[in-house]
């Protein structure tokens, strides 16, 4: 035949060819509605006429995207650091500058542009070491055993990685809430680990529940090996803080049930609600005494892009192993070399959020007005945000008591759960889509997180400004009022 | 019994269970030499006696840890977008502000705080495609082909971890060059893929040669699926640059056989040689026209770490497909999203390196005259080492025609050897392991990054300041010398 030998030449990679786990990878948090809200946007500056103004991009938790300004401290420190020539300037504070000196003291070349030591410049452990101690009311933190990492995702997809073993029903499980935040389902996929669901009782706010937990890791044993329980706490998406009983008997069944406890709290500084407050799970461990405080394997994480600086863009954060193999350790050592150093703007900004301006010091007053107003004002946020929810018909929210989002529940007539089915759509996808269609109102279906089979939900952050806030969340009940009308 | 139920209580996680695949992983350029190093450092500071004053890291390519200053512009322009209210400031440079303002403009809240699309910002993806645009003389660039990183390594993680697949015979296979830069043994050992070596021509100043790819490839034939074939050009540790009836080789090498093209393109603004020069992959895989032009799959890789920069610790870089599977692509742009972005301030200094001061700009002499000092610093360095080792007896050394490093071969005595065996030590382990004790000088052994059985090499950086390089090298023949003495 007269066929060209290259007119058939397939791809090496396809759908086909490529890894089947990368495949099973899902991430809702950028996942189709965020892209149809870039294409919104862009056709909304091309001039094309939509029922709104702007598309309002609720669905991530990037608290600088939404109009929050950086701490100025944080920013003066790296700007010093990188740019030393400023440490000659009168416009800088004292403090900063001193700040700035010590880190770059500590940086290879005195220079942001070398690469660090793998597990993060020392001096920079050593602060987020006193941190933790204070944090904890003195319970000491080695800083050979904190990591800093490219953001709090990099130290958890590295944790999970050594944790990682087996076939068939050796295979490692990992126990993680429903909800959950996607990065811990997406991270199992890729890793071929099984994901154990436990569910999060949306009755009691939100609270996990013990029963519940062994009630999952039963069912698991059958089909894998499940070596791992991950807590987000305070949660996202369901805004939940832990109380300190709930702390303690989850690590007692963990210990019991010989799981590594993964403790994701990088919301620690985001609790809101009368009452409530953080407790981390390292704390807890160690004042429970022995054999917890000696033996239960932890790993919890924190990061610079959430609390009161909102410094996503530089991903900086820290992983504080407790109780972890020193062979291990060892071996994590050396995974995190591979990739041979986090970002080094990301480790000074964690150094300031670790040890911030002193009352003495002369960037105290501002530092301290600033963070306040932040916390403040998203204290209110999630007040103002369940109200407004509770208040509309068909809608109900949990209280907000930390972290950066509400997760409602909403009810959706039989009419539209079935038109979604045909669209081949989750019907809260489809509710969530024709949202952005026609508001510009951008949130993520409860599905890209889990939940209760039949129940809906979505994820909005509390982050638009207060002035925004109010509009958008009245606007939203609104759509939904006119959603359920539509299809009843 | 009186044992008490936790005196037992064995670890969760252990040697024994953990991820066999990470146990695997090595790194010798952060292994135990690097360590070792790290703890002369710690007692010199204590002021333990040794036979030197200092240790001299020569073990990574990190220019600014060895002294050489940040490039002016981009550190401006840097601190600019991170502390905006320096854009008042009269000490900036017109065109600095400028960078600065269009960068914030296209950033989330217009702060470098907020995440970045996963792909990198897009307005810096199309100052990247207008770079390479220009690198290659007119061929175009797409923007939506390339993706910003966490430095290179993230990118050629993110491409590797597409590429495995299957089980048994069919697993992936990736052909990579010895001596190698063990980032890929590390990745493809994680990855649990099969690595297939092919080994570069010593003799021939390390150039590759299509029929050692062809033998390698039908050896591996039998026990995997190659898939993929990784070039670094100019390469790490061997400093050669690939001539460009080389690099045509290769590619229709890569298209007969079915083998997806990775060229590791980092140090391409790094060739001294009289007669070297760079070729991208893409540029001559385009001047070829059809089929290779519009068929063969190629992913080629860059870094701000690298170049007359080097700004190592900022963690920036990209890579850009060509000929990718358009569904293949979009997976890859999912598995980019779990991670939510590549650091900001990296992703700015990248923007620079691509659209550097024009000659038009207030700022382009000084930057013009910074680049090139160094660039000539690192040229005259180059051939100072391939000189001072050349006349050492027993150690022989390649042209450095371009990258960062020399990679000498070390005679070592048959005595060495046997102790170094004895001693449960790789000999040129052994041997540079004696050197760091005896002069504080830390290179990596060959075996590190793979060479041919019975032969010793190390790779040493070329980055030393020059009045510090000769003394050094001179240093390192002369231990050579006493070394083999003591050991025939
Ligand atoms: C619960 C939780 N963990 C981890 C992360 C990762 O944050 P980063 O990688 O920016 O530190 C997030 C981000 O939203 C989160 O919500
Ligand atoms: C050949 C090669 N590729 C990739 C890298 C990774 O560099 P980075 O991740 O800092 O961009 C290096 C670093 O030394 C290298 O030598």
């Amino acid at each position: 035949g007269g066929e060209s030998p290259c007119s058939w030449h397939e791809k090496v990679l396809t759908l086909d060819t490529m890894n089947p786990c990368v495949r099973r990878v899902e991430y809702a948090v950028r996942g189709p509605i965020v892209l149809r809200a870039l294409e919104l946007e862009q056709e909304l500056r091309q001039g094309v006429k939509k029922p709104f103004t702007e598309v309002i991009r609720a669905n991530i938790g990037d608290a600088q995207a939404m109009g929050q300004k950086p701490i100025t401290f944080l920013r003066q420190v790296l700007a010093l650091c990188v740019h030393p020539d400023l440490l000659n300037s009168p416009d800088f504070p004292e403090d900063a500058k001193r700040k700035a000196e010590r880190i770059l003291q500590a940086c290879g070349g005195h220079s942001l542009g070398a690469y660090s030591v793998s597990s993060g410049i020392q001096l920079i452990r050593e602060d987020v070491a006193s941190y933790i101690e204070r944090r904890d009311g003195g319970i000491p933190a080695d800083p050979n055993n904190i990591y800093l990492s490219t953001g709090a995702s990099d130290a958890i997809l590295t944790v999970l990685k050594l944790l990682v073993a087996g076939e068939g029903p050796t295979r490692t499980g990992v126990l993680i809430p429903i909800p959950q935040y996607p990065l811990y389902s997406a991270a199992l996929a890729e890793l071929n680990a099984v994901q154990v669901d436990y569910y999060l009782d949306e009755e009691r706010a939100w609270a996990l529940d013990v029963a519940e937990l062994r009630r999952a890791l039963c069912q698991a044993r059958d089909h894998c090996c499940p070596r791992a329980l991950c807590i987000i706490n305070p949660g996202n998406p369901t805004g939940q803080v832990q109380a300190r009983e709930c702390i303690e008997a989850v690590i007692r069944f963990a210990f019991e049930e010989r799981l590594f406890l993964m403790a994701d709290e990088v919301y620690q500084d985001n609790v809101y609600a009368e009452g409530s407050q953080f407790h981390s799970f390292k704390k807890v461990l160690t004042e429970m005494g022995p054999p917890y405080a000696t033996q239960q394997e932890l790993a919890s994480f924190h990061s610079v892009s959430k609390g009161y600086m909102g410094e996503c863009g530089f991903r900086g954060g820290y992983v504080e192993v407790v109780n972890l193999d020193a062979a291990v350790q060892q071996q994590m050592q050396k995974l995190l070399s591979v990739r041979l150093c986090p970002p080094v703007p990301g480790q000074v900004l964690l150094s300031m959020v670790v040890s911030p301006p002193a009352p003495s010091d002369p960037s105290f007053a501002q530092f301290q007005a600033e963070r306040q107003a932040v916390l403040a004002e998203l204290a209110a946020k999630a007040k103002l945000t369940e109200q407004v929810f509770n208040e509309a018909p068909g809608i109900r929210c949990n209280p907000v008591q930390g972290a950066m989002y509400s997760f409602p529940r909403v009810q959706l007539p039989p009419r539209a759960v079935q038109r979604a089915q045909e669209l081949g759509l989750a019907p809260d996808m489809f509710f969530c889509m024709r949202l952005l269609e026609e508001t510009g109102i951008c949130v993520v279906p409860g599905s890209g997180f889990g939940q209760r089979e039949g129940t809906y939900h979505f994820r909005m952050t509390i982050l638009p400004p207060m002035e925004k806030l109010r509009p958008l969340l009245e606007k939203l009940s609104q759509f939904h009022a006119k959603f359920t009308r539509e299809y009843s």
